[in-house]
């Protein structure tokens, strides 16, 4: 390719706050569409399909068989799954031309079995993977970031089927493996896996893979100490009990027009972790009100508290007929209309403040056991640093922000029972295959590599996934003995297998320098007159670990050399 | 591959009329799952792989760049060149979760401009040429024959932009010659381009790439005289006008309750082409009236009507208002309400029945000049067998039917105006690029393909994309010789990088052979206790053109060596 022709244009205005959006805008890889949507330029073209090789070389390995489902279905494939109607306004629904409902496949497990059923009749078929790479659509109210989070993507999704339980972990323990392998061959070894809450895919054990990124959606629940690793929403809280201070009487106090735990710890003087706070939220299944009680200072996981509950949960806005005073809500003589849920942060806690289900008024020197009494405590928080590991046991959690760079499932029959998949064991009874699901996304990938390998210039491709694997610029184009070198070295190493790209432009260096910084290719080549006066080429890379002289004479050899070498670092 | 692992079911019981889709899923091929919709098996999925890889190199070589646009757009890109308004409703028409109206793109000319524009400003970058291999979807009123025409389908479109309309000629040349390597690569160089019309894409010139074969759905012209070929629907068509007999006066004569015109014919003892024919349509634009007066043997050619009155049309229902007595119409005192059209098949033509416009009455010895006068003659008919070959004058057209399996376009400005792409010319002014479009469907050529080469038993798939190369059967599996010498092979064929399928089963040979049938991979070796006690397996080809005993000794070498003459082939 030549920089010439290569359509796209590079600049150098900040386009968006996050970086990697912003290089790969300015670095002409994607232009929006609309909302959440993007047309990928060829750079960005080439990086996608060169991850989505590695894919498809890992998913091969463990013996996957690519297939393709449909991206647009018939709406029937989901109301079998009972997903049609439980899933949200992210599944995008329509009508055909014939007034037939369907959606835009975000996901394939409906399909998945739909291809399964009928062609794996008995045991010995099992176990086997399907998995496609493929256009998804996902109707996202917070696209944002470019690649990161999107409304249209391009992603890989296996599915795998068993006849045990034991076999689908044996499964999803090589999976997890070759996941592994897909991350470092794109550059990122340092993605970790982390347990994660199963959502709405049904099934109980699921990990997400992260790539630790200050600008990640996610937030991951990490004990250095022995390794515990699980996603915010999945993670188990565990505090350590306030030490008992000298046991205070229950005391009914007036608080006045204080109402947030902030305001009423602040006038009564009391720190936040000495208080028990009052969370008010409503069951979409049956509008119930639940009020979370939990210690000042923590925060409510609702993924956890949804999953406790069974039902998807939103903040209660109205509390006029559930005999709840806002702002004074606590554990003595709440309203019997309500269901009230006990964090297990507040277990043996003594002295606390908290309402007092009165208008103006908290108490003060509430003891969980001797107020309370024996109630069933929960774990409905958010971990928070320097919390229990609940691994070590150590107070040793930290909290780190990720991008989700994948995730694998063990779903369970949750589909197959669904939809009426059956094979014949091998003791004669009819069973549904058990199933786990696998899922890649390759844009998201390819931005988050960006994210992690990039300096202010531009993306640092890894030589694996970079557009091209050589960039040489010609400084003075016009001049004809380099025009000449360059013209001929571009061939030679185009010659021998090496992807190259030829700045061949009569501009200046600087602007060159800054669109190869842009395109990010690992190695880079430049041919002046100034190089040429010493017989040589100047190979730098763009990490700059390396930079020197190359002699014109067997450079493309060499080049080929660094190249295969950076393929393998 | 194993074939005791691959998912998909063989079978023997004749599914489908139309044989391509009969095999394919027969074979384990594809599986519907809705109207138009399929997913594919992993041999199918294979194909396709094989054919986008073929196609993507010979887009590449002449200077393609790829790229990626979405399945679904805004409205607003549709709206900007006008299609989303003028394309009915195979268009498919959704609305967001913000209410924004949205479509699916069954074809890319907005988003390829909408990617080009802004980053193509001036002269020096053209030309290009962009290009996509995706999902697309058409909402296919008609869907038939498996992948042959579908509502979801993967294709190859390609956008080309120049600076002139010479060098979009230039390289229309060289895409076609591209498309005719990508055919014979695919192994169905009979491909041929015929002239066609534009229809809903705009531009003047394009050409059709067709396959001939009885299921086909375009009708195709063709002098095998001269070479030319046309569409239908682009053919002119030329007659021969019949010879004057002695000429007859008009006469009224009733006709009573005959009607068509061969009921008419009939009655009054004349041949149909001695007739004069009035088919009625209506615009779609306007709601006018026309008649089409047409030799009484010949079809109306519908896409050279739209094309004429530049408008949709259907044929006419209510005839009420417009003095029209259906069955009667004739050209001598029609009503002024309506606009009459003469075909060219009329052109000098005596002596013809047509109707008299009364309830009842036809005119017999109608002479065109003499009676109906001075009148424009168009070309609104359909080209016939034997008629006159527009390029060399011979009376030697004939017609065939073809699968397109390719198309390609000179779109000209159409859609850079509509959308206000401009680049600055050489001479210092603002133009719009001129563009061309060229799309393969990769689902329709992979099952054209196996329309074109296959026998009773199944597909004969062409070595450069048949889903393996080798296919290795293992009669009796259950004999250890047998197994280890097949296993061992299977391991040295995968070592060596060729492409092998063993069927490790233990099964019948019928069985084995008809499912090896079916999955239609161009090498077979049989190994089993009858081959070995001559130390020896059986190689055959799918085609039946081998068939001879190989030694074990080396025998892995030597199937490669005939997978490699295959290829080349």
């Amino acid at each position: 390719m030549r920089v010439s022709q290569l359509l796209g244009e590079r600049y150098k205005e900040r386009a968006f706050e996050i970086e990697s959006q912003n290089l790969m805008t300015r670095g002409g890889y994607i232009k929006q569409v609309g909302n959440g949507i993007y047309s990928l330029f060829m750079p960005a073209k080439r990086i996608a399909r060169k991850i989505e090789n590695i894919i498809r070389e890992e998913m091969d390995a463990i013996g996957g068989q690519e297939v393709l489902f449909p991206v647009v279905m018939p709406a029937s494939l989901w109301q079998q799954s009972g997903r049609f109607d439980s899933i949200g306004s992210e599944l995008l629904r329509f009508k055909d031309r014939s007034g037939a409902d369907m959606v835009l496949g975000m996901t394939h497990e409906e399909a998945a079995v739909h291809l399964a059923n009928n062609v794996a009749g008995t045991y010995q078929k099992f176990p086997f993977m399907i998995y496609q790479i493929q256009t998804k659509f996902r109707d996202e109210p917070r696209a944002r970031g470019g690649l990161i989070r999107v409304r249209e993507f391009t992603m890989k999704d296996a599915y795998s089927f068993h006849t045990s339980q034991e076999d689908l972990e044996r499964y999803y323990e090589l999976c997890h493996a070759a996941y592994e392998r897909i991350y470092a061959r794109c550059g990122v070894p340092e993605v970790i896996s982390v347990k994660s809450d199963s959502g709405m895919m049904g099934g109980k054990v699921s990990h997400e893979f992260m790539l630790l990124a200050d600008i990640g959606e996610d937030t991951i629940v990490i004990c250095p100490e022995c390794g515990y690793r699980a996603n915010m929403e999945a993670a188990e809280s565990i505090l350590k009990a306030e030490t008992a201070e000298k046991e205070q009487p229950l005391e009914l106090v007036e608080t006045f027009e204080n109402k947030t735990i902030e305001e009423v710890c602040t006038f009564l003087n009391a720190p936040q972790k000495q208080s028990c706070k009052a969370v008010v939220y409503q069951k979409e299944s049956d509008g119930g009100v639940v009020v979370i009680f939990i210690r000042g200072d923590i925060e409510v996981n609702e993924t956890k508290l949804r999953n406790l509950l069974k039902s998807e949960i939103h903040p209660a806005a109205e509390l006029e007929n559930s005999g709840l005073f806002a702002g004074n809500i606590g554990p003595l003589g709440l309203s019997s209309k309500v269901t009230a849920i006990y964090d297990r942060s507040l277990l043996s806690c003594k002295n606390l403040v908290c309402g007092a289900n009165r208008d103006g008024y908290h108490y003060t020197g509430l003891n969980m056991e001797r107020d309370v009494g024996k109630v069933e405590y929960a774990d409905v928080a958010k971990a928070v640093e320097g919390g229990i590991c609940p691994n070590c046991g150590k107070s040793s959690i930290t909290i780190k922000n990720g991008i989700e760079v994948g995730n694998i499932f063990q779903l369970g029959k949750r589909y197959t029972e669904a939809m009426g998949m059956f094979y014949d064991a091998a003791d004669g009874t009819r069973q549904n295959p058990i199933m786990g699901c696998y899922g890649i996304g390759v844009g998201r990938l390819m931005a988050s590599v960006c994210e992690a390998k990039h300096d202010d210039y531009g993306p640092i491709w890894p030589m694996n996934i970079a557009p091209w694997q050589v960039h040489i610029c010609a400084l003075r184009a016009d001049n004809e003995q380099v025009k000449a070198c360059a013209e001929a070295l571009y061939k030679e190493l185009a010659d021998i297998g090496v992807e190259v790209i030829l700045d061949d432009r009569t501009v200046s260096a600087g602007f060159m320098f800054s669109d190869a910084d842009l395109l990010g290719v690992p190695v880079r080549v430049i041919i002046s007159p100034k190089t040429l006066a010493r017989n040589a080429f100047e190979l730098t890379t763009r990490d700059k670990s390396v930079k020197r002289d190359l002699p014109t004479q067997g450079a493309a050899k060499e080049i080929a050399t660094l190249v295969n070498e950076l393929k393998h670092q």
